[in-house]
């Protein structure tokens, strides 16, 4: 089996844990696998350089912080090949360069256009471990460029869709996708098994464990691909294909995100072009819109838009709307960022009805009230007061059974 | 003009020196000139990196190795290039390879092949400071190789010569090349100007200023280097080409060394080829020989030969030797490690003699026996007991009058 495993920082965080991370790659490689790593930097390494950056100048140019951050992953992509030789298992370090991951140029968040494997497969051939340099790439021009925070989970998984691998393992400090977080619901449980999409819902609304972009890479080329620790051996959760086992289940998981604020346009006349007009110049900003609600005032002419974004981009968000509403001859605009955003993700919702509704009621039940919502094929989301948080996931864990056994 | 100037670890020790760094390379810049910046990485990083090698493996693959110690010239070059942008100069950060640096693949320890110097011009013709990492290389196979302790100042040499510089200044922290140990001698006087040759002789000798190999590269391209500390802005010492001036002064220095084992071999039978045979064993092993001394015994038909091998390497001399001795009938082998070898260095000696004599009668004169000589055209070692190496360099500092102005 060709098998590519992924470390993360606190996987690699210290020379102690290098080495337990080359003796689970030698124990892989002895029972009969190819195996290819893919590291990140140390823990707190990656913070440090940028650290450094800020002292040393007001704006850095984003070609050179590259340069200065894709060092981190080689000095772990070094240092795991040396540990991993040090156990007899021959082994060979690649640069993103080496490795022939091919970027286009917008340094600090390139995106992989290609991978020359040649290099890689011949080591592979050759019987060695191949330990290769997470998020960092190289352009056809030469220049280094890295893939963004969390970007060496997506070159692993770019690896394993360029080799054809029969599994990528994402190692991290947890054990698993869990069905809300343990945190907050003692009786959280971990998942067996989790489809792409309802992983892809789970990542963008707030559950960190691997990144978004690794996550569509993964669907679009269909690599498996489990999130298991590196601190023990537990089985972790396997991200594959949607099957029929996963229908049965209605909800797979509560996720919530605190990082919500709502911005309301009021009595925005009502003529064509209105919304697209804020909406364009919030996107043009850089700025994600998520949870959109219209709703038209009683006298018919017009209506209030209420829309959220990360509340770290509330002010930025804010002044482009005042600016706009002025412009049209709106009423106002009001801004809340005491909210919160809870969903429930589960592909059964396609072939179950009644989903939503039940999620309505609890919330209500509980006194908690939703001040907008937001549905896609498998995924219902309120916006609801930040305080009533932790109350509303733990009620919605337990209204849809998400601590028994699927 | 165009300057290159090489930075060492302790002149980017830190973001507070990265900066200071900066000023200097923009008002360099601001006076007209055209700048290309090589750095090394932090103090204390690659030893750091060494260290963390050394923990996760028993012995670490040189190819790795490099990969490894590479990255902390890469973090101080894209901090320089960013530090100088902040303060309004164009700037562009290049590692070794970037830079064009093809070594060959002797990792660890590599030769600089060529230097393709197309990118650095360009971006020297767009008016940008170009930082380059120091120390550092790619072969033809894109394999990533280092240039051994010190390299950074051969990076800089060596960039200089390719692209034809006016100077080389190689900024550490000290104020440039002195006529002695200023630890050992109060009076020892800074060089305004030294010939190669002297500071070949003087390097090799144990002055750790400047690499060696960067020395012999200047003189190879005849490349004018400066020696200056980047914590002042003190003239510092010019490394050039030999001239009249220098011919007057008959001894421009007094070096020492303390890293001095003499190994014996008593009464090796007269043999043709006795002696190539253990000088082709040690050679073999790495070792190398210093000073060299054969004297015939009383009985005509033997001779006791003596040679000098750094301290740390006596061990292994000394198991070479002793083997040989067995074989070819010698009556044994001895070791002193409590030696040191004291050099008087000038180009005018060429031109003035009874400079060897001096040393004698003054060493003489002090009580001090000497065990071994060895001279050059421009140098006169002498083997002494090594606790009397301070009063050695005194007395000589002394009687060739180094302490006075040239």
């Amino acid at each position: 089996m060709l098998v590519v495993q992924k470390y993360g920082g606190t996987s690699v965080g210290s020379t102690e844990r290098i080495k337990a991370v080359a003796e689970r790659v030698v124990s892989t490689v002895r029972q009969g696998n190819n195996v290819v790593v893919v590291v990140s930097a140390m823990s707190g390494e990656t913070d440090k350089l940028i650290g450094f950056a800020q002292r040393v100048s007001s704006n850095p140019a984003d070609r050179e912080m590259d340069l200065l951050l894709s060092s981190g992953e080689r000095i772990t992509t070094a240092l795991t090949s040396m540990a991993i030789a040090d156990l007899g298992v021959k082994s060979v370090a690649l640069t993103g360069r080496q490795a022939g991951i091919i970027t286009n140029a917008v340094f600090t968040k390139a995106k992989i256009e290609r991978i020359n494997t040649d290099k890689v497969n011949k080591a592979l051939g050759e019987g060695k471990a191949v330990v290769i340099a997470g998020f960092q790439g190289v352009t056809e021009d030469d220049e280094i460029t890295t893939l963004g925070r969390g970007g060496s989970d997506l070159s692993a998984v770019a690896v394993a869709a360029a080799l054809k691998a029969d599994l990528c393992e994402i190692y991290t400090d947890v054990d698993g996708v869990y069905t809300t977080d343990p945190n907050i619901v003692a009786e959280a449980r971990k998942l067996e098994k989790i489809s792409y999409e309802e992983m892809l819902e789970l990542a963008s609304l707030g559950a960190k464990v691997l990144q978004t972009r690794s996550v569509e890479f993964a669907m679009k080329y269909d690599v498996p691909v489990v999130v298991r620790s590196s601190f023990n051996n537990n089985p972790g959760t396997l991200v594959t294909r949607e099957d029929q086992d996963m229908e049965k289940v209605v909800v797979s998981g509560v996720a919530y995100d605190k990082n919500q604020a709502k911005i309301t346009v009021l009595q925005v006349p009502d003529k064509p072009g209105i919304a697209a007009g804020i909406f364009n110049s919030i996107a043009e900003a850089n700025v994600v819109v998520d949870v959109i609600v219209q709703n038209v005032s009683v006298d018919g002419r017009s209506a209030d838009i209420s829309f959220t974004v990360p509340k770290t981009d509330s002010r930025k968000a804010l002044e482009i709307t005042q600016k706009l509403a002025d412009d049209m001859g709106a009423k106002g605009v009001v801004v809340r960022d005491d909210l919160a955003k809870i969903s429930i993700v589960g592909v059964g919702m396609r072939t179950h009805s009644g989903v939503a509704a039940r999620m309505f009621e609890t919330l209500s039940k509980h006194g908690i009230n939703i001040m907008a919502i937001s549905t896609s094929e498998i995924k219902v989301s309120c916006l609801i007061e930040a305080k009533y948080t932790e109350l509303a996931v733990r009620v919605l864990h337990d209204q849809f059974g998400l601590e028994k056994q699927q």
